[in-house]
C-alpha cells in the first residue's frame, strides 16, 4: 500500500462467507456492499474444508471466483488463514493434535479452535495451508491483507492442559531455568515439598488437590503464550515472503487473557479486534458490575468496557494501516502506542452467545462505529454480511437478515457520514499501564471474591473516562515519556527494571498513580522478601502495612482532605517511609492507617472505591495540567484528529454542557480546549 | 380383556415390591389393598437380580407365589420387564453395555438406568429376560398387562454419548443421508469447516470447544430416540407373542425430553406416566416460575404443570384400556388423541428426590387422583404400597409408612368415591400442538436465559386453563379436524408438509394461534433461506422482522385494542404481507412494529407476556364459539364424561361462581354449558 | 514429660518453616519467638523433599541445625511426619499411589494430600520416612512431641474413589460381611437389582446414574476412615518405639467429615486442631447461616462455630498434655471427654483460602486464644511465624509480615497474660452427642436443602451456649454418667446397644433431649422396619408419625405452654405411646400433631426452630438443676479451672450483667455460681 492509497477517514467493511450461500448471491452481495459504502470484505475465514476437502486436494476455484467477484466491485479483500478450524480428515488422522481442557479432557472436533498450539503435526499443516493460500492469493491485486487464524484464546483455548503442550512444557522450563534447582527456587517449590528432581516430572497445573502453585500457573501461562506467538510467527513469515506489501493482522477477542497480546502481536502490521458490545456486557463484564448497570446499558453495552478494549488494542501494535509495507515489523514489547487498528468484526445487531442477546438500541450500531473511530480505528468491518442460515450461529444477526432484507444495523451504516470521521492520532496524555503477567498472577490468587485484574483495571479506566480524559492503554514497560499522567491500576508484578523505568518517567515529569497490590509480587510468582513495594518502595516512599478483603456488606471508611468515602472489596494500608498520607482509614482494623499516599509525583490508592479513585485522580490530573471534565453517567468524550466525539450511551436524553444529547447518539465536534 | 370386563369408573392400584419384605407380609398386604378398594398391583419392577441371580439361573418361585397371593385377593397384576436395572453379573461381564454421560464418562453400576440402548449384548439380554418372563407369566389369568422397563430417559439416560451409541451413530446417519455430501449440506457443515469426509469421523456432539452444531444435536436426539423405540419394540413383539390379550404400556416420566414419545409409544396399547406433583414443582418446573408461586403450591404442585402432563400423555397413545386386544396396534405419529391412559405411579405422600420434599396438603392425594381422572386417566396406581426401609428411596413415602401404619395418603384414598368418577371422553375443543423435534431444536439454542420450549409451551397451556378450557395436547402433525382452536406455542420446526396440514385445518375452520419462533427452523436444524415463517409465511401473512431477547428488568411494551401489556424475556416483530397487526410494540427498538398479527383465522403472538397471551386467546376462543371462563389463581375446571371437576389448588378457600371452595379440594358436578 | 514439667497455664507456640527462609534468619526468629513468650515451635511439616530429595538420600543436616537453633533458645520442638506431601520423585515412580476424586479422576501432584491411604507402596514409604525421622530425632532432648501428617481429609481427601482404595474395598467388605448374601441384605441391594454375586463387582459409590445406595456410601465412608486409622497407627507405632516419652498428636481440621475422628485419634496422646475462625465462617459455616450473621462476625468468626470445634476436639481424645507417657494409649470409642488438647494452628491474621479473607478485628487474636484456653486448650500455636513469600500461601498472614515486621496479631500475642489462663478441667454438665456415622448417613440423604448434620447439631450447640452453658461434645456411645443433661441433636443412627446406653444414662438421672431424625436409621443404612424410633421407641414413648421438609418461605407453626414458634426447614410429628406432647403443630398437614414430646426425663423436639429449641432446652436445663444464663447475641461465657471467660464477639460494645463489654474483648473472672 503506498501513501497515495491511504484513506483520509474511517473506512468500512464486512465479513462475508460466500461458501455459505449459492454462488448466484455473490455478485449481488458484492454490489450491495459497494452500494452501502463498504471498502473491505473479509473472506475465507474457517474455510479449510472447502479449500482442501481431502488431504492435499486443493479446491481453489470457488475462492478464485469469489475474490474476482468482490474485486470486480472494487472491494479490497482481507483473506484469512483457516487454521482456527482444522477439518475432520486432519483431526481424525492425527487425534494427537487435539487440545486438552482444564479438566484434562480431550476437546472434541465439532465446533472450532480444537487444536493444540504445540502440536508438531498441526504446526506442519498450519504452515502448509498458509503457504498454499499465500502462493495462490498472496500477490492478487485485490488482496489487501491477511488475518491469521481467528480469535486466539477464545473459548479458553489459549492453553491446552495435556497432550502436545504437556509434552513440551518441561523442555520450555529447562530452557528457561537451566537447572531444576533454579526452577525449584524460582517457584518456591520447597513449599509443600513440590520440588522436582527431573524435568519430566512436571505437568500442567491442573487437577491438583487444592490450588496449584501460582508460580507454576504463571509459567504455564507464559509458556502457552509463547506457543501462540510461535504459531502465528510461522504463518507471518510465510505471508511476508509470499504476499509482499499486504498487511498482516489478527483479530483479537474481548478481554482475552489466554496469552500476552504484546508478545503474540509482534510481527503484525497492526492489531484488529472483534467488538461485540452487548455480548461483552453480558458475558465478559468483570466481576462487580451491578445488574442495574447491565440492564441500563443492555442495548448498547457499557461505554467504558468497549472503550477500554479499543484503547487496549490500539496500544498493542499501533502503527496503523498507512504504515503497512513502509516500515519494518514492530519489535516485541515494550511498545509505545500509536494510532491505528481495525475492528475486524463489529456487532451490527444481536449476538447469539450471551445469556441474553437483546436487540441493539436504535443508533447503537452508528454509535459503536463512531466510538471505534474516535478511539483510533482505521477500519470498522461488520460481522457479518448476511445472517447465517445454518449451524451454531443461526441466531446471530448480520447486515442482511436471513431473508436478505436489510437489518436495522444496515440502515444505520447506510446513514453514516464517514467523511466526518478523519483519521489521525488519539491525543491521549494519560497512560494506563497493563501487563498480562500481572493479570495472570493477580487472578491466580484474587483473595477477594468480586475483584479481578480486569475489574480493578477497568475501574481506574472508567474513572478517567468519567473525567473526560482520553487514555492510552500501554504495556507496563512502555516508554512513558510524553505522558502527563501514568496510572498503574493493578500492576502487581514489578521487578527492578520496571521500577527503574517508572522512576525514570516520574523523574521526567510524569505523575504516577498506582492502585492496590502494585508491586506486591515477584517475577517468580512470590512476593518480595521485603514485602510490597519491593523495588518500587523508594519511589512510593512506603511499605505495605496490611491488606483487607471485604465481603459484601462490610465497608471500610476512608477520609482525606477531599472528602470521606466508603471502600468495598479491598483496602490496604501503608507504613510511610517518605510519602505523606492524603487519606487515612476511619474505623475497623485499619483505623488511622494511611490509605492514599503521595511522595512527590507518585500517588498510591490503597482502597477500592470508585468515588475515592475519581477524587484522587481529579487532583492528580489537575496537578498535571490536564483538563478534567466530569461527565454524567453514560456520557463520554473521545478525541481524535482534532475532533471530539460527544457520546450519549444512555437510553434517555442527557444534559451536558448546555446541550441535550438524544438517547444513544453521538456528535462530532471540533475539539475545544476544555470540551 | 373383553368389553364385559371394562370398568365404568376410575380404578385404583398400587406399586408393590414383595421382594422387599418378608413373605409373611404378602398376604396381609394383598388383603389390605383389596380392602382399600385397589384393583391393580404392579409387581416385579427392577427385580432382575431376584429373577435371575446368576446368568441363566432363573428363580421364579417367589414371583409365582407373589402373583398367586395377590391374585387370590382378586387383584389384577401388572408385570414389568426388569430391564431398567441390569444386574451386576451382567454389567461386569459386559462393561461395554454401560452408557456414557454428556461429559463422556462411563455411567457406573450402583443405581439404575445405566445401560446403553444401542448395546447389542444388552439387547440380547433384554430380549432374553423379556421372553423368559413372558413365557412364565404371559398367560397367567391374573396378569392384566405389562409395563416395559421404567421411565425411559429419566436421569438424562435418553442418550448415551459414547460406547455402543457412538459406534452406531455413523451407520444411522449413513442410512438417513446416503452420502456425506447430503449430510454436510443438511447440517450446514461448511460452517466452521465441520464437513466430514468419512462416516467414521462423526462422533456424539459432546466436549466440543464451544457449542456443537444444532443440526448435529438434533440428529443425535433423533438417533437416540430411535434406539429407545427399537429397544421397546423388541420387548413389545415378544410380549405380544407370548402374552396375548394383555395390555402393554410404559410409564413415562414428567416433562421427559430425552426421546420422541410419539415414536417410542408406537406399539403400546396406551400410555402411562408417573405423577409426582410436588417433586415436579421443585425439580421439573420450567424456567421462569417465580419462587413465590412455588411456595404457594409447595404442598400440591401446580395445577397446570400436572394438568399439562396428563393432557400430554393422554395424547401420546390414546386408545385407552378398553381397546386392549380389540384393535390393532396404533400406528406411529401423527396420532389423534383419544381418552385413556394410566397414572402408573401416583405420589401419595412426600417424595425424596427434590431439593425440598414437603408433605402434601391434606386433600392433595385425593385432588391429584380426581384431576387424573378428569384429564382422562382410567387407572391411578399409587407409588408405593409401603415405604421402603432400605436403599435410595428410604425417605420416600408410601400408602403404608415404614412401620406399616396407614399414611395420611392412605386415608384419602380410602375416602375416595370412585363411582362418581365415570370413564369417558375428555371434551376438549382446543388442541395444543407439541413436537419433540421443535423442543430439541429450541432448547439447543434458547437465546434467552429464562425461556425454554417447555416454559413457552406451558405458558400457553396455563393461559388456556386459566380461561376454563379443556385442552388436548397433540402432535404438531395430528389431524386437527374437529378442534375449534389449535394453539402452537413453540413449534419452531415447520416443514412444508406440516404447513400444509395446518393450512388444511385452518381451511376447515380451525382457528390457529402461534407463539414466537414458530416456523423459524428447518428440519435440518437451520433456518429458512427466506427467513421465518418459511413455508408457513402464506398462512400467517407475514415475515419475521426482528427478535429480541430481554434480560430480567428489561421490559417491552405492547399495545393493542385489548389493552397495554409488558412483555419480558422475548419479543419478535413482523413485516406484514397480508396479516393485520392486532398489537404493536411501544418503545424500544421494536417501537411501532407489529407484535400480534392476524390473517383470517390465524393469529401470531410475538411477545412473551402471560396477560397478553391470555387476552389474545380470549378473543380467539370467543371468536371460535368456545365459552371462556376466567378463573381465579389456583382454581381450575376439568371436564370428562359429562362431569366437571371443580378444583381449588390454593392453600386457602377460593370464591368462584358463587361457591366457596375449601382449600385443596374438588367437587364433581354435572357439566353445565358455561360452568 | 514428667509431672514436674507440666505447665500451670496456657502455653503458646508457632509453626515455623526454616526451610522457607535463609539460614541466617533462624537464630533471630528463634530469639524473637522466645522473646514473644512462645514455648513451642512446630517444624518440618511438609518437608519431605528437603529431607529426602532423592530416593533414600537423606539430608538431615539442615533440620539438625534448625532444631539446635530453636532448642538453643529454650524452645520445645514439635516435629511432623511429612507424609501429607509425597515428593515428585516418589509420585512419578509410583503414580498408582495417587488418589482419585469423586469424579473418578486422578488427583495430580502439585499441591498436597494427593496420596491414596490404601496404597501399599505409599504405606511402605510412609513407614520408612517416619522411621528415618524417628531414628534421627526421636530422642532429641528438644523434641517434645510429634504431629502425624497434616489435616487428614482436608480438600476432600478422606476418601479416594479409585485406584488402591477401590482395589481394597471388596476385601474390606468380605471381611466385614463374610458372605455376599449378608452384604446384599445389609445394604438392601434387592432394591433396583443392585445385588452383587462376586466381591470384585463392587466399586466405590461414584458416577452412578442417580444417587448411590446410602448403605454403599456409609460403608465406603467407614472403610475409608479405617484406612486413615491404619495409616496413622503405623506411624504411631514407629514413633512410640523410637521416640519414647514424647507426645503424639495430629492436627485435625475444622468440621472435617472425611473420617471418624474417634477411630482415627485412637493411639494419640491428645488431639490438636487448626483454628481459623474467619475462614471457618466463610468456607465451613453449615447451611442456613444468614449472610447478615456472616457479615456481623466477618472479622471474628462466629463464637459458636469456633467453640463447637474446640469442644468437639477436646472430646475426641481427652487426656491432655500432662498425661503423656504416664498412661497407656486410650482405647477406641467410646471415649469420655477430659480436658486437654492443642490448637496446633491458630489464625493470627487473614487467611488466604476463603472467598473473602478479612483482617481480624483488633482484639480477635487475643480473644481466639483466650477462648481456646477456656474451652480446654493447653497450648495454642500460631500459624505461621512469618508469612510465606512463595507459592500457594503467599497471601496468608503470619506473626511476622513478609517483610519480617510484626503483624497486628503479633502485638496481641505479646500483650497476652497467659498467667491468668490456668490449666484445669472444663466443668461441663451438659453433653452434646456426636457420631460420624450419623453424620455420613444424614448427609447422604438430607431430604431438605438447607439442613445438614452439622447445621442441626450446631443449632443445638449454639442454643446451649446462648443460655450460658458449657458443653462437652462427646461420642454418642460415651459414658454419660455425671452429666446432668445429654443432648442428641442429630444422632440418626441408633442401634440397640446405643439405645441401651442412653436408657442407662437416663435411668442414672441424666435428662436426654433428642432432635428430629433421632434413631431413624439402622446401622446398615436403612430405616427400622418398625419405623423411627426403632430400639429407642420405648425410651421416648413415641413413634414417628410424619416428617416434613419445608422450602424457604414455608413455615410451620408450633405451640405449647411455653409459647408459639415458627419452624422452618424441618418438622416431624409423633404418635404417642407413653410420652406427652409439650407442643403441637398448628396449621398445615401436621395440625394438631405432637411436635415436642416428653416421657419422664426424655424430650424429643421434632421441629427446627432456634427459639423453640432454646425454650425447650431452658426447661430441661432448669429442671436438671443447671443454671441458665440467657446471653445477648455474640456474648458468651466459658468456664475452666474455676475461672469464667466473659467474651464479647460483637463489633460494638455489649451490655451484660451490669457490665459494658468492649467490642471484641474478653475478661477472665473468678467463676461465680450464676455468672
Amino acid at each position: 500500500m503506498t501513501p497515495a492509497d491511504l484513506p483520509a477517514h474511517l473506512l468500512l467493511g464486512s465479513c462475508d462467507y460466500p461458501e455459505h450461500v449459492p454462488q448466484d448471491r455473490w455478485a449481488p452481495y458484492a454490489a450491495q456492499q459497494r452500494a452501502l459504502g463498504l471498502s473491505y470484505v473479509r473472506l475465507a475465514e474457517f474455510a479449510w474444508s472447502r479449500l482442501e476437502p481431502r488431504p492435499g486436494e486443493y479446491t481453489w476455484t470457488w475462492l478464485d471466483e469469489a475474490v474476482e467477484t468482490y474485486a470486480a466491485q472494487g472491494l479490497k479483500v482481507v483473506l484469512c488463514t483457516p487454521t482456527a478450524t482444522p477439518p475432520a480428515w486432519l483431526v481424525r488422522a492425527h487425534p494427537e493434535l487435539l487440545a486438552h481442557d482444564a479438566q484434562g479432557r480431550v476437546r472434541e472436533f465439532g465446533s472450532r479452535r480444537h487444536y493444540d498450539f504445540a502440536s508438531p503435526v498441526y504446526r506442519d499443516h498450519s504452515r502448509r495451508i498458509t503457504r498454499a493460500m499465500a502462493e495462490r492469493y498472496g500477490q492478487h491485486p485485490a488482496v489487501a491483507g491477511w488475518q491469521t487464524d481467528n480469535e486466539f484464546g477464545c473459548h479458553a483455548t489459549g492453553r491446552s492442559y495435556g497432550g502436545a503442550s504437556a509434552e513440551r512444557f518441561p523442555a520450555w522450563l529447562a530452557a528457561k531455568y537451566g537447572t531444576l534447582d533454579a526452577l525449584n527456587d524460582a517457584w518456591g517449590n520447597v513449599f509443600w515439598s513440590m520440588e522436582y528432581s527431573d524435568w519430566a516430572q512436571i505437568k500442567p497445573p491442573i487437577l491438583t488437590v487444592t490450588e496449584p502453585n501460582p508460580s507454576h500457573v504463571l509459567d504455564y501461562a507464559r509458556f502457552a503464550s509463547g506457543l501462540i506467538a510461535e504459531f502465528q510467527a510461522e504463518q507471518l513469515a510465510i505471508l511476508r515472503e509470499l504476499s509482499p506489501g499486504r498487511f498482516l493482522t489478527h483479530n483479537f477477542m474481548i478481554f482475552e487473557t489466554g496469552f500476552d497480546h504484546y508478545e503474540v502481536a509482534a510481527g503484525l502490521d497492526f492489531t484488529s479486534w472483534d467488538n461485540y458490545p452487548t455480548g461483552m456486557l453480558e458475558f465478559f463484564a468483570p466481576p462487580g458490575m451491578a445488574e442495574e448497570v447491565k440492564t441500563r446499558f443492555a442495548r448498547t453495552g457499557h461505554p467504558d468496557l468497549v472503550g477500554f478494549n479499543h484503547d487496549l488494542y490500539r496500544g498493542v501494535v499501533g502503527r496503523g494501516l498507512w504504515a503497512v509495507g513502509t516500515a519494518q515489523t514492530p519489535q516485541p514489547t515494550p511498545h509505545s502506542p500509536q494510532p491505528g487498528f481495525w475492528v475486524m468484526e463489529q456487532q451490527c445487531g444481536p449476538v447469539n452467545w450471551a445469556p441474553h442477546n437483546p436487540l441493539p438500541a436504535p443508533g447503537a450500531v452508528a454509535l459503536w462505529t463512531a466510538q471505534a473511530w474516535a478511539h483510533g480505528a482505521d477500519v470498522v468491518s461488520y460481522f457479518r454480511w448476511r445472517a447465517a442460515t445454518m449451524a451454531q450461529e443461526v441466531m446471530h444477526s448480520g447486515l442482511l437478515r436471513h431473508d436478505e432484507t436489510p437489518s436495522p444495523g444496515h440502515a444505520e451504516v447506510a446513514a453514516l457520514d464517514t467523511a466526518q470521521l478523519p483519521l489521525g492520532p488519539v491525543p491521549a496524555r494519560v497512560a494506563l499501564l497493563h501487563d498480562y503477567e500481572s493479570l495472570w498472577l493477580y487472578d491466580a490468587q484474587p483473595h477477594a471474591a468480586g475483584l479481578s485484574y480486569w475489574a480493578q483495571t477497568v475501574t481506574y479506566y472508567a474513572a478517567l473516562r468519567s473525567l473526560g480524559l482520553d487514555v492510552d492503554v500501554v504495556h507496563a514497560d512502555a516508554d512513558l515519556s510524553g505522558y502527563a499522567v501514568a496510572v498503574a491500576p493493578a500492576i502487581t508484578l514489578v521487578d527492578g527494571a520496571r521500577a527503574g523505568r517508572w522512576a525514570q518517567a516520574v523523574a521526567g515529569g510524569t505523575a504516577l498513580v498506582c492502585g492496590p497490590r502494585t508491586a506486591f509480587r515477584t517475577p517468580g510468582g512470590g512476593t518480595w522478601e521485603g514485602g510490597q513495594f519491593g523495588p518500587l518502595a523508594g519511589l512510593v516512599g512506603a511499605n505495605l502495612l496490611n491488606y483487607d478483603s471485604l465481603r459484601p456488606g462490610l465497608a471500610q471508611g476512608v477520609g482525606g482532605s477531599f472528602g470521606v468515602y466508603s471502600a468495598h472489596t479491598w483496602a490496604e494500608s501503608y507504613r510511610l517511609t517518605g510519602a505523606q498520607a492524603l487519606a487515612t482509614y476511619q474505623g475497623g482494623p485499619l483505623d488511622g492507617q494511611a490509605a492514599v499516599i503521595r511522595q512527590d509525583n507518585v500517588t498510591v490508592i490503597g482502597a477500592h472505591s470508585d468515588a475515592l479513585i475519581r477524587a484522587v485522580l481529579t487532583g492528580v490530573l489537575t496537578g498535571a495540567g490536564l483538563p478534567v471534565t466530569p461527565l454524567p453517567d453514560g456520557v463520554r468524550l473521545s478525541r481524535r484528529a482534532g475532533q471530539v466525539l460527544v457520546q450519549n450511551w444512555n437510553p434517555e436524553p442527557a444534559e451536558w454542557n448546555g446541550q441535550t444529547l438524544p438517547p444513544v447518539s453521538f456528535a462530532v465536534q471540533p475539539e475545544a480546549p476544555h470540551a
